[in-house]
């Protein structure tokens, strides 16, 4: 991710630099409010699923499979478009949410303010 | 990041989960318009830093250096608010940039749309 001039990169070929994992970091924000919903990693199969269907796929690092959002929850995310970063290892990917984003329920995984004294509750 | 009800953290508690070379994800919005300007890496110190400061700094992985964004441009971003996400393993910052974040100029790093016959210049 982007530090520094000595990994610019001007390209208009689709090049996604994956980790050694194999993996590449999206974030996922709503068209509705430019809220960031939540962030998860994709490896190349799920990138392509996502490509394909229009609907976000990742990979799950702690169960180790391909994943797609909402498959049990309904909560799916379809894609309205994808953008990547300067140095092509982050991708944002733009979604309409079909319900909370988040498995505790709510509309965005970020719901903890960070301060002094540890965390406060926001976003519903 | 989140990728299941495995992982469920509803703490209030700070308890940020480093990877293995000890770094966080780190989205910078703008408190402007809430476009995603960078990501970027903290570890505990830049996290420390950011912090003690209310400017963002981060680790570069490919300098293996502590790095005040902006110090060098002036493009420096002052944090506003600092969001955490279910699994604390991402840093939602949300900051005012000084100038654009991305080292292109570019009010972002997130310039190119994703298409099926390459990348296309958007967002100026």
């Amino acid at each position: 991710m982007a530090d520094g001039a000595d990994r610019i990169d001007e390209t208009l070929e689709f090049r996604p630099r994956f980790d050694p994992d194999g993996l590449i970091t999206a974030i996922c924000q709503s068209t509705e409010d430019d809220t960031i919903l939540m962030v998860a990693h994709m490896n190349a199969q799920s990138l392509q699923m996502t490509r394909d269907t229009g609907f976000a796929h990742f990979w799950s690092r702690s169960r180790q499979t391909l994943w797609k959002k909402g498959e049990t929850s309904g909560n799916m995310l379809q894609v309205k478009e994808m953008l990547v970063d300067c140095d092509q290892d982050c991708l944002l990917v733009r979604v309409e949410p079909a319900g909370p984003a988040c498995h505790t329920g709510r509309k965005s995984c970020f719901y903890r303010r960070i301060g002094d004294d540890g965390l406060t509750l926001v976003n519903g």
